[in-house]
């Protein structure tokens, strides 16, 4: 029934790093090519007066070249954002680092335990006839996989950081020469941390599997079991990067704006507001950091998903080498797919007008679906068997290669579509978002109601086609197609994370041009790369969420199958109990964060309102705020606010499959699952609307959004408010359930054999 | 293994009709009660100046008496308020009653069609040696219980109205006389609508089971089948009265807010605001009569679902006919509870002040609750064998009458659980919404954020309750513990509705007395017994929510039983894509209803604007304004908008259950049910809780209260944006929701037979 892999174990052991290293290459080739832009005042100074001949000025009549203290401030106000977030970011590794040795050693002893610490060998799980490594041995690999995870992850965000803040001035001052130039600085900086990651990420788990190999020999099925440990420490970093992150950088923003926009009247990102740094920050360690921990985060958990079923599946029993890393072949060709693409941002066209920019971002998203459905054609031709088995819930499946390419290829373009409907639901290029706009008019509350029905009603398209890839990929491929999907869905990270980095750095860039005082045309020109910006931002949600919700099915999958359950009948009280509590949780979790958000804003708000009544000559520009103690404040919060909400993710498994056991437990994951996917993706997309419903009021650009505007006119007021209300919806509660979702199903895997041995005391004893 | 029961066949069959019939006594008696209060001049003009002697002059001082304008200018605005309710329920009548007829075809067209027509006896489905009747009569008789459930639910809205609007001007008259007695006005007015409802629901269903056993015969398992249609027919007229009333109310009420209270600055119910009196009619059409079909729709389903799953236990195939009408014997024993509860508010207590009011009102659930608790445990003793089987999805599962004691026990005080956490979120005698008050300061953004993190946070305890809930009457008596778990929720239905009847009178009272420019104490008067009705409504809703919840799952797990599934298992891509898609339905349809609600009240906004425009005099109370033209666009615009919700929740199971079969159907309900409850509970309850923090800010009844007001202050504006945002929320989307989990279920019951042998068309072709 096998046919054989065309692509040998050995050239497989020779692609996978090799295309990981091209990510890493191709990632400092792009760094190179931003770091030209120096932030020295003398090789600007001489100018470069090469004109292109285009007649849009926001392309490319150069402004400004010739101010050589410009420079000075923007490298300035750049180091102090770097700073800040540095900072920031060293504080809460402190803490990570704590709970991180701390969940190390009970992963050690919860799994320790299973077989009472012996360190002889015992029957498999699934083949009862053969003999695997002791539990103690899973216990110990399950830990280090659980830190490589957890420390590839935190290095991930630290490093999207650092290139995040080392390209904001760097696209500013490309701005002065046009816009086009400054969108290239940009998106290469996007693609420096999109491609390191990416890279990163798949030669990491490439060699811990390889080393692991060492010790577990043919014993694939303990290795791979011990390997989902690398998934649930990227994922656990992912919560608290995100969480953290999320806090701080909307307690920042929305405590900048209520007393610089409303109380104060002055501009965002006014330099004279003293939250200002904070907010810049903010954008780096939350949008930044935050969404690269839990991109990365999927990324490890949909490979381990997949790599866990495939090992007590054929590709497992027979040890097919190939096929069994399958899904890491699948990320090496996205790798190349996603360079390729990106070479027609940067390098085969060139932006000529303002409206081009959110086209060329799209296209990104086009280019690489299309060549990655290539890719993977390619992929599944050459590296798995034209028929093989898998493992669903107790018996094996026979699935045809073709099959499998669709369970990909559906993943891959569901997230397409998923992108694009939440482009429509959140640019203010289309109706929704105008209609959300229009009612301003009739002052903040119908903004307030319209933009909550917008969120709700963006989340049908997404769900079904979440579902019809959910049917797809499981009627053919059982939990395996799950996870193939997703990670069909994430192939091309390296490509969404560029175009999603892309936006934070766009953002901070035009926060530096104000603050730096340079000339309004300037500041337009990051505005236009900032609007472009709003909307991949939402996309990248979109496509974090959509692949939250695959990735958490399949290790829901993985954990059923390794907690030996072979049904999770909602017709039982243990399961349904679980069900409805489980999709309580997301409602438990989001009132966390956005009473942390709201109360952490309020002391900025105190803050910042005590700094404009006691430092004369503030609000004159005469004198300078105080910025660190705004950095310190948001610091702080975020580090005490993360605490309870990461504790209930952490714990809910723990205590459920602990007291309740594993059907209980499957219940709660289902019910997390269904319910918080929704909220996670109305979440996301009402903020968006309502910071782009504004955007729309104050840019202007058509008859209807002027007889709205101008900024300071009553709908543009209540446009203000619908976007503070959404800042801590989009950008903390909304991602943050990924993460919650995700988390949760990962933990519940690792501790599986935990659970099935010793879970569910509560019902032994009644 | 089977005891006898103690109560007799005779017995039962009187017990059940005598205890209807003194509720509709009880109700008569006190509706001739609160006609004693007139609403012609002459008699007050007399004035009855028996003083009481106490000292609080809200209680005692009597004010106005001798005003006899101020009685005509009362009964004229009754008439004006009782004609709109009138008009508007008529025309929705008529829309709802082609409906109804088209929907009873369809019924009589789907069932007919299981066996074609045929008029034949065949094999039963759960016994297939006996011979039941044929499916043509179970099509028959389904569609005939569909129509009189339909009638009855319309007769029980519609009286609930009339009752409402009959008592509104009597308490403002009375509130003359004293807060006290204007209390015992409304709370006797509630009773007549609360005790008209149950017992009413009660009698019907009584006589119908007697009638439709004629023809039946021995054959329980058809009746009650065929008798499931008086649960569809309720709950179906209750989705467009809460639907339709919803979208008027709040249509009409954040009309009158946005221009009058925001724009024009006039207090709230000034008779100058031209949608004053369709604000007011939607008190009526929305809260009451939408909440009386809700909660009847909830009785009629849960009784259903019972009275199905003991069809095909022992109950029914022993043919016990008291232990089978025990849902009935329940509600008979509720009835009088609640009689002797109602006693305690209007006769052997009174109120001195105040503060009284909220206490007495709890007291009348506390009491009801702890007596009601006596009433369960005689009617299972005399009710119910010591000993006999349910049925429990394929085998007969043993229980015990104390177990089914236990099963509506833990039903009725997870009601009062639910009730009092509700309390606890929207009484602003709490820290939760006085914190939302608190965080007004900041502006409406934090007002908002705070307002939706306490909505989201109210959820948990009333989600364990429920859970816990779920799992003793699951875990003792199946689907039937779970249905009767429902019923012991709503077996103090009659106290429920007139607390929560309360509420929108009192409301209602105090636009008279503001219309009818009666004098400042009054106001505050009608003011103090509306402050408690909002609380009451609250726990009301979280009632409906929480009984709706238990219905559902009782239905669905009757669905399940019918339709012959043994498992809904998770782990099938049919039912899981269902459950994923079923929680996004509660999404969808809160997109139609919120939207709707927006569109609507944009349109009243305009309309009132023209009126302040263009009719000169208006705003200095020189000229009336247009009342009428208001009462027309809600009603036009809640009847057109109410069709595309009404048709998503209506269609939803049947291209389910015909296209993809029984198990994604129930998926779509398990998913619906664990995600539309929470969605429900919290929108209720954060649009309480801002609604309340207004009115803490209004009242100024504390030191912390009176830095956020008064009226006007720029946190009292931020309230009201969040009490206008609220809106929509607690009094549309929110609680139509709990028709959405419950219709769904209660029609794929209805129509299982058909599902399960047409069902499942696209997974038949592929």
């Amino acid at each position: 029934m096998m046919g054989a892999v065309l692509l040998s174990e050995f050239a497989t052991e020779i692609v996978v790093p090799v295309c990981a290293v091209i990510g890493i290459a191709f990632s400092l080739v792009q760094w190179l090519l931003v770091s030209r832009v120096k932030l020295n005042p003398e090789r600007h100074a001489s100018g470069n007066s090469n004109k292109n001949g285009y007649s849009d000025y926001l392309i490319e009549e150069e402004e400004g070249l010739n101010d050589p203290s410009v420079v000075t401030k923007c490298a300035d106000i750049q180091s102090a954002i770097s700073e800040g977030a540095t900072s920031f970011l060293f504080t809460e590794y402190q803490y990570v680092g704590i709970f991180m040795v701390a969940f190390a050693i009970l992963i050690f002893l919860f799994l320790g335990s299973v077989e009472g610490f012996s360190s002889k060998s015992q029957p498999c799980t699934y083949d009862k006839e053969k003999t695997c490594k002791p539990a103690l041995a899973t216990a110990i690999f399950s830990t280090i996989s659980f830190l490589l995870g957890a420390i590839t992850s935190v290095l991930s965000g630290f490093l999207g950081m650092k290139i995040a803040t080392y390209a904001n001035a760097r696209t500013t001052l490309e701005a002065r020469k046009g816009v086009g130039k400054a969108f290239i600085v940009a998106v290469r900086s996007g693609a420096v941390m999109g491609f390191l990651l990416a890279a990163n990420g798949l030669l990491v788990l490439f060699v811990a599997i390889n080393l692991f190999k060492l010790y577990y020999g043919d014993d694939w099925e303990g290795l791979f079991e011990a390997i989902t440990g690398y998934g649930l420490g990227g994922s656990s970093m992912a919560l608290f990067g995100r969480v953290g992150g999320g806090i701080y950088t909307k307690a920042a923003d929305v405590g900048a704006d209520l007393v610089g926009k409303v109380e104060r009247n002055i501009p965002e990102d006014d330099p004279r507001n003293p939250a200002v740094i904070a907010d810049n920050v903010g954008d780096n360690v939350g949008d930044i950091a935050g969404m690269g921990s839990d991109l990365f985060g999927s990324y490890a958990e949909s490979s381990c998903a997949a790599l866990v079923v495939a090992s007590i599946s054929s590709f497992g029993i027979n040890h097919e080498f190939t096929a069994m890393l399958y899904p890491l072949l699948i990320s090496s060709v996205g790798i190349l797919v996603c360079l390729i693409t990106t070479l027609f941002a940067t390098d085969f066209f060139e932006i000529k007008a303002v409206k081009e920019i959110e086209p060329a971002l799209k296209k990104q998203l086009i280019i690489s679906t299309v060549l990655m459905t290539v890719g993977i054609a390619i992929v599944t031709w050459v590296g798995v068997p034209s028929s093989f088995t898998i493992y669903n819930f107790g018996d094996q499946k026979v699935v045809k290669n073709w099959q499998l390419f669709l369970c990909v290829g559906v993943g891959l373009w569901a997230g397409l579509i998923i992108g694009f409907v939440t482009e429509y639901y959140t640019s203010n290029a289309y109706s929704p978002v105008q209609d959300v706009a229009d009612s301003c008019r009739t002052g903040a509350a119908t903004n307030v109601i319209f933009g909550l029905a917008l969120g709700y009603k963006s989340v049908i398209i997404p769900i079904f086609a979440i579902a019809i890839c959910i049917f797809v990929s499981f009627s053919f491929a059982a939990m395996y197609g799950i996870a193939v999907a997703a990670l069909g869905m994430l192939s091309t990270i390296a490509t969404g994370l560029a175009i999603d980095a892309y936006g934070p750095i766009s953002d901070n860039a035009g926060g530096i041009a104000e603050m730096a005082g340079m000339s309004h045309h300037i500041r337009e020109r990051t505005d236009a790369l900032d609007a472009a910006g709003n909307t991949t931002a939402a996309i990248g949600k979109g496509f974090a969420i959509g692949s939250a919700a695959l990735v958490s099915l399949a290790l829901f999958g993985a954990f059923v199958s390794r907690a030996a359950i072979s049904t999770v009948d909602v017709l039982t009280p243990k399961v349904f109990i679980g069900l409805i509590v489980g999709a309580m949780l997301p409602y438990w979790f989001s009132a966390m964060t956005m009473k942390s958000v709201g109360s952490a804003a309020l002391k900025m708000v105190e803050e910042v309102r005590r700094q404009f009544n006691t430092i004369p000559g503030l609000m004159e520009g005469r004198a300078k705020p105080d910025y660190a103690t705004c950095v310190k404040i948001s610091t702080d919060a975020s580090i005490k606010e993360m605490i309870p909400p990461g504790a209930l993710v952490m714990l809910t498994p723990l205590i459920v499959g602990t007291f309740f056991g594993v059907e209980t437990l499957a219940g709660v994951l289902a019910g997390a699952l269904v319910s918080g996917v929704q909220i996670a993706i109305s979440a996301s997309n009402t903020g968006g609307a309502w910071d782009n419903a504004k955007k729309y009021i104050e840019a202007g650009a058509s008859e209807h959004a002027r007889t709205l505007g101008p900024k300071g006119s009553d709908p543009h007021k209540a446009a203000v408010i619908g976007d503070t209300v959404g800042d801590p919806l989009k950008d903390t509660s909304g991602p943050s359930l990924n993460i919650l979702i995700k988390l949760m199903a990962v933990e519940s895997l690792v501790f599986a054999p935990f659970f099935a041995t010793h879970g569910g005391l509560l019902f032994k004893i009644f």
